[in-house]
Parts: C-alpha cells; structure tokens; sequence
C-alpha cells in the first residue's frame, strides 16, 4: 500500500499524458451534444471518486449529476428514462457486474456512455462507448490509493470535455502537489503513532473534500478496522454530533475558501465538546493551524478546487502507518478481497 | 419520543385524507408536464425520506432522481440548469436555510418547486409553488419520528401524482401496517435491555429499505450515543466488513422480495464473522426468523414496497427504548437542537 502511494505523482503524470488526445476528440463530441444529466455508477473507493466527481461536475458544468443506485436497475429492473443522459461508470478492475449492468443497459436505452477502468482489456472497457484508462498499473494492496487518485483526475479530465471551467494548465500540476504531500510521509508516521488504540473516529468534509472523507473513512475500516464515520459538517451538525464526546477523535479536511466557515464552526464545536482534531490541510489557510494543535500542513498554497487529490494523500498515508502501528497488514485485510461482485 | 412514535398511524391517516385533492391536481398538472429529473432537496432526517423517495420515485416512475447537494448552490454557487427539473425540498419546520435556497434558487430559474412540511406557515410552504403538508402535528422531540413516516408517506403520494404505479387504495392500508408494528412495543423494549452496554453497530439495507438504515443509524447516534454505521449490503462488501468482528452488533432491515437474496448472503457473511444480528421482517419472509436468533416480525404480511414505513417504527421503539435502558433521556439529545441552520 505504502509503494503505490508513493507511486501516485507518476501515475497521475502518465494518465495525463496518455489521455489527452482522447479527452479533446471527447470535448470537440460533447461541445455538440450537451448532456442534459450525467449520471455516475461505481462501487467502494470508486463511488467515492464519483462522489468527488459530483461536485467537480455540477460546479464546473452546471449539469445535475446523480450517483447511480445500482439495484434500481440490478434487482427492481426499473425501465428508465436515458434520454440526453452520459453515464460515466468507474471501476479499478473493470469487472464489478452491478456497475457494468447499469453501463450495459444505460447504453442499450440510447445513454452516452463513458467507462474510466485500470484495465484495457476489462469487460467495463469493452462495455462502454468511450473507455479512458487510468494508467496506475496493476494495484495490488486490496485497499485503493493511486486508483483513486487516478479516477479524480479522469474527473477533472472529463470535466475540462464537458465544458467545465478547468484549465489543462492546471491539471498538469497535479503531479507535483500530490509530490509535495508525499514529503509529509515520516511527520504522518510519527502523528499515527498517536492513534494506536483508536478504536472509533468521525472523518468530516465539505463540498469537493465530502468524498475524501468517505475515501478517508474508508481506508480506515478497511486497514485499520476502526469505526469510522464520515459526515459532512452540515450533516453531522443534523444529529450524528450526539454521539461525539470528549477525545472522540476527529478529522477534518479543512482548505481555505468557501467551505472553510463551515469547517472552522464545525471545528470549534468540536473543541467545545473536547474532541481531538487532526485537520488536513495548506499553506492557503494559514488558520486552520494557527487553530488547532493538531495540523498536517501541505507544504504548497492550493486552490481549493485542486486539493482533493493532494488532501487524499496524507490520509492514505495515516492509515498504512497507523495499520503498521496495529500490527496489522494494509495490504490484505481480513474479510475482504480485491474484486467484490455485487448485484 | 413514544408518544409521538405511537402517534404515526393516526398522522398517516390525516395526511392521506388531507392531501388526496391536491395529490390528484397535481397529478394532472404532471400528466401534461413531465419532468426529465427530479431533485430532492433535505438534511438529516428529512434527508433520509428523501433518500427513500429517491429509491421509490425511480422504481415507480423510471424519471432519474438526483439528491440536491445544497452546497453546490449555498456556497460554491453554481449556475445550474434546472430547465425539465422537479425540486422537492422537504423539512420539517420548513426553515432549513439551505434547502429553501435551493429550492428558491430552483424556481427562480423555472423548475417546478414542491415543498413537504409540517408547517403552513413556514418559509418553505410560501417559497414552494406547490406545497404539500404533513399532518403530524407539531413534533416536540428533537429526534424526529413521526415526521420521517409522514414525509415517505408524502413521497409515495407524489410518486402517484407522477404517474407511478402506485394505488392509493394500498396507502390507504398504511396506516394499519403502522399499527400492527405498534403491537410489538413491549417485545422491543425487553430486546433492548440485552444492547444496555452497545457502544457500536452497524445498520444494513438494501433497495427501499437503504434509507431506513440511515434513519435507525441517526436515531441510535443521536438519542443512545451509539456510533452507528449505515450501509446498503452491497456497499458493506465492498471494505468496511473488515471492521466487523466477533459480537459486532449488526441490524438488517429484511424484507422479503428482491432484496432478500443479497441480505441473505450478508447475513450469512456476518454469522461466519460472530457478529450479533438482530432483523426486521415480517410473515411474509418467514426464512428471515427461522435463520436468526434475534428477529422483529411484524404481524403482518407485507409487499416490499410498502415495508419502509412499517419497518422504521419497530426502529424507533428500539432506540427509544435503548436509550433509556441507557439513563438517557430521548426527547432531548445532548448537544443538538430541533432546527439547525447550515449553510
């Protein structure tokens, strides 16, 4: 897990580079024929880079977006209206039926569709109209990192098809943030040290950082099988804040911008109600740690629509250090294996 | 919260018999005037009706259903394009400040607005063009109940006004399904006794019954401090079953129908890892009770589509009851108030 979290930047560089020419032709496509919803489909890690996708799209395009729930299709065999929609199905092996089942039967019904795999040869990739690979390279850890990475920058790379306000400029710098977290690697294994006998936790997000908080949880559960909740700080405000008690631990990810009143709210309740917080954040908001005594700064200024990929990286970092402080194996999890089938 | 938990068959039958001519006005309003998508617009337990409309609009009526994200609109401001839109926005007092931007920022740029709340008089009632209300009367307890049930109820209602297949005579029978679920009060509160010292769970299901997770995850948070995890069985597979352990305590809604086949290979999963499972069914999947230790049958033989209603009561009773097994005081949680205003 730890090796293919360093290999991110590279990863990143190569989709980049091997995709360009297929996302113009795309843009040129979709500058014709606009879509009038995209609609999402994915599992595990990968709906959580949908719900990332989400924001990114609705912000930058304006067009709704909604996240599939496969059984509408897999198990209720609902006959649905397609029309005008592009459905975008993302899977790291290619071969989660439930998602290929609603690519399959959305492209049948007139969608446009769109698969985003690791796996040329998978049978997403065969499946849909448009494949575009991400080029990770074969991940082995059962827990995705440069998957994830990989299938946020596939879209930020649709986002610039659709129209969206994101320059190719900008995009290419990506591998260089997500560079400048990797230099936080021996800080984080020194803060995981803390957190040994976490048993529980609560992982908060907003807005473009909401789905980095599912991801965060989720690495987490899976390497560290800690209890980890995820909220946005709306919806944890709605409720769920009962629960939280002195040295419940927290993490928050906390760029500067229009989340950030929320966050530092949200971050301030905590701190009344004697939480421990661990905030992720950038040099853009210096004060986030001015704030609180627990801070992991990334050493770089960023705007906040490209934070989610850089902000990922300590996080996945935190857990493979914090599996290791366990004495568990990041790499292969109890209970679970790589490919899950699901209908 | 037991006064109001009891309350819901007769606020059932009010609402049905209150609404039934607007529901049939709008209906052929919308027979002329279909929309291309639906968006709901909610937070926390308005959020979970809307999570189960969701599942339920799309079934029945096969229109794409997206959940509003309100920040998209709140904070990063996006343009949108509603043109072919149905916003619902539901809540409870009517004054949530984000969903009531959305809705407001919806119909200023043409979408169709209908706005589900328990109060004429409140902002949300005036800012809709087609407000529909929920005659449960004024809810004193911060943990909502009576308002969830009568919000799907308002949902099963709009799915007929779309022309979704749907009779009214089968809601008519709502309100008895909630009564029979009634009768199984004082079995739940004496199976809540053996949770006295839970601290953790996890709450799955699937289909209809996804929101139902989230809704009994939310009661256990905010009225027994648990920390309650909630997933459809598919999404569970799918990593966060590496968490599960020996005596993790686990609740599934298991109705029978579509949905059973999945539940039952989770059930199963989670039986091979020890967990503690405790299901919600009824007479009409009599393998669920056979299968498990610990079952709540409802006295009533049910069609999937009509469990969601039925099954949250025996949810609430047993949070209520739990948390004061727990010394807790239900009705008023520590931490929260009744309206919270997020932007």
């Amino acid at each position: 897990m730890l090796d293919e979290i360093r290999e991110q930047p590279a990863a990143l560089e190569r989709t980049l580079q091997a995709e360009r020419n297929s996302i113009e032709q795309l843009r040129i496509l979709l500058a014709r024929e606009r879509p009038r919803l995209i609609m999402l489909a994915a599992r595990g890690t990968s709906d959580n880079a949908a719900q990332f996708g989400r924001y990114l799209l609705e912000i930058t395009t304006g067009i709704p977006v909604t996240l599939a729930a496969p059984s509408i299709f897999t198990l209720y065999k609902a006959s649905f209206q397609f029309d005008g929609v592009l459905v975008i199905a993302i899977s790291q092996p290619g071969e989660s039926t439930d998602t290929n089942l609603v690519l399959e039967r959305a492209r049948e019904q007139g969608a446009r569709t769109i698969g985003v795999t690791n796996e040329a040869s998978s049978t997403l990739a065969r499946l849909a109209e448009h494949p575009f690979l991400v080029h990770a390279g074969r991940e082995k850890s059962v827990a995705a990192t440069k998957t994830y990475t990989g299938q946020m920058l596939m879209l930020y790379l649709l986002a610039y098809a659709l129209g969206g306000k994101i320059s190719l400029d900008d995009l290419a710098r990506l591998p260089e943030w997500a560079n400048h977290a990797l230099t936080l690697e021996s800080d984080i294994a020194r803060a995981a040290e803390r957190y040994r006998f976490m048993d529980h936790a609560v992982v908060v997000g907003r807005g473009l950082n909401y789905a980095n908080a599912f991801e965060f949880a989720l690495k987490l559960m899976e390497t560290c099988y800690v209890i980890a909740e995820r909220f946005s700080s709306a919806d944890l405000l709605h409720g769920p804040i009962a629960m939280v008690e002195a040295s419940f631990p927290a993490f928050l990810f906390t760029p500067s911008g229009v989340t950030w009143p929320g966050l530092r709210e949200m971050f301030e309740k905590l701190g009344q109600l004697k939480a421990e917080t661990l905030l992720i954040t950038d040099r853009s908001n210096p004060e986030a740690p001015e704030l609180s005594k627990h801070a992991i700064v990334l050493p770089v200024a960023l705007d906040e629509i490209f934070t989610p990929i850089p902000y990922i990286i300590p996080a996945q970092l935190f857990a493979a250090s914090l599996a290791m402080e366990k004495g568990l194996n990041p790499d292969e999890p109890r209970t679970i294996s790589k490919v899950t089938r699901t209908m």
